[in-house]
């Protein structure tokens, strides 16, 4: 498999799945000039379609680092990556869940608890793909420190952890969950897959 | 026709495509406390979406492996290619209708028909791309071995059956639908098209 | 502007407007044992659909054979071709309606009259963009024979002619209108731009 | 961060942010026979419509010509690109509220504020890149006269100016929002960022 399609494929799914979270921001028709209330009191799907798109986004640019270390893609590799995307566009539906339902007493546990179960099911086959690369030499660009690599391996695990800690969480405090992955997805923005070449990355030119 | 934008706007929209897969997943709205419910009897519609993405997916796939083959594209060559995009545009329709009714008796067997016509007219439009471009040796890559190509047209044209016989499969059990066109997707994750290069492939290199 | 970027977001917005089409094909609920009818008697919806596609899919291969004769694009051209991309863009709204009023006495004129409407601007838009290329030669590639292209000016014109000619006609016949759109769409997927480059085309090589 | 994978999904988002600007354009059901009339009545909405595929339209545009500029991206700046894009996502569904509420007293102020709102929020993202490139000479390509670029600084602040303007503006004239924000585009569609490159831009050919 080509590289740039598998990536042109997965950039289509990501953008269109980001975009399609601005449909879980809908307002129910008002009377006649009550619809700043309304917009107002629909800051909850504001808050979720903030933490979903950030944290897509964020899935995106790993993905992308990521992808800059593969030299060579299997079937299994394409496979894993499908269903990653398959995860990943399950999450416009559990944002509009969340948004719709954030402030229904049980509901709100219930669709948090859906929220987190998604956002770590997306973590658990982003890990997948990773592991199956670092355990295939041969699909990875040729000067890449695999040790290096290992290393990081439990500090990118601890997203997938709380993640995972985020489905009973939910039946405490929904919002908690929603102020968690927003905040997780700000973390990885910053704290970047290791630089794990050995050589000095391409692109990289003195300052002028 | 240049081969690039034919790739990119067949990604677009088969990215497009698996991504709206996720509207046919919907919940109506329920009385409040009672969404953990709801969530949980909708799981047709979650077995569904898993099966028609992963079918995108692997068609996808399947598309970008016979376009590697192809060197040139005609006007005929990419008229089909269109007709192969439009059945497949179908398919989040036929899904989300298959997700809705598999539970109404009946209309489970009417739209489990109607998902297999789908898939077959899917599997139909693939096999006249692929035997066009067979055809016409003129549009394919110069190393290509032609004759193992033709040897493995039967191997392929075995999904076209399986979508065909599951037409009438859909009046006796709409979930062995689901099932068999879930499985199918797998199966032909890892069955791939033959290598038919005589060539290695580009892109291959020693192992490190 | 760089022809890519240019190329990549219109690609994006032919891929997102042709699959969006596929909403225009909705059911409305049915009680249950119904569905069969309901799905056969939505036969306009598929023939709309189908129709619509194939034009978005027509313009979509003459806008390409339009941009391999475009070396540089300047602020106009891009401009125009916006408002070519808008044009595109609406017409899953006039399908929709088309294919939601096409049995309903006069509603059937009204929307038929629209979506030969939308039709026309595209049409008009596309030319727009010709005409203005074909007129600054400095956008063109070099070896760009210009007379051959002016030749055949008149020849895509009667597109436009046809079009605007139909809005009258779904006065007439509202059903007319598709199967013209729909014949114009498959003329135009064979009927190419003419061959206007003096050299033969990159990509070329002899048959095997 | 590679920078093709950046404007591809950039790319992505933009196509399909101004694609679903179309499902703000809709018309409730009406008797048969009375759809002309709905058709003419929905007005506001396909001016809406136009203002706002202009304004994605040029932001591309413009976005466009700052990546011409950038040479290498650090996480800071995809951050920030990030949330330009998902301000402009956010840009249907105020364009939706625009054209359902601009001719209902009092809610028509209400949705003018929110788009005006919407539009200063992605001007100051889109200032917020473009000043942090500008100071960051290790992101920008080699030979930009970046002293022309800051002089440009001012006159490309004053659509943020506007924009925010327009906000107490929506309190007194909802349609003066849209007709300033058309006008905004199309300003900003021929007012090209400044040629701030010292040498002759890639592309240029004497002219034929």
């Amino acid at each position: 498999m080509s590289k740039g399609r598998v990536e042109a494929f997965s950039d289509g799914v990501f953008a269109v799945a980001a975009t399609l979270l601005i449909f879980n921001v809908q307002i129910d028709k008002t009377a006649p000039g009550e619809l700043l209330g309304a917009l107002l009191a629909a800051w909850p799907k504001y808050a979720v379609y903030v933490a979903s798109f950030l944290t897509i986004g964020v899935i995106w640019m790993n993905h992308h680092g990521l992808f800059e270390r593969i030299f060579h893609l299997d079937r299994t590799l394409v496979f894993l990556n499908l269903l990653l995307l398959m995860a990943i566009v399950f999450l416009p539906f559990s944002t509009a869940q969340l948004g719709a339902n954030i402030q229904v007493p049980r509901d709100a546990n219930t669709v948090a608890s859906l929220y987190a179960i998604n956002a770590s099911v997306i973590a658990i086959f982003f890990g997948a793909v990773w592991t199956y690369a670092l355990t295939h030499p041969r699909l990875l660009v040729a000067d890449l420190d695999r040790l290096a690599a290992f290393r990081a391996w439990p500090r990118f695990s601890v997203g997938t952890v709380v993640y995972l800690a985020c489905i009973p969480l939910a039946q405490i405090s929904p919002i908690a969950v929603v102020v968690v992955c927003a905040a997780l997805a700000i973390y990885y923005m910053f704290e970047r897959l290791p630089d794990i070449s050995r050589q000095p990355a391409a692109g990289t030119r003195p300052h002028s």
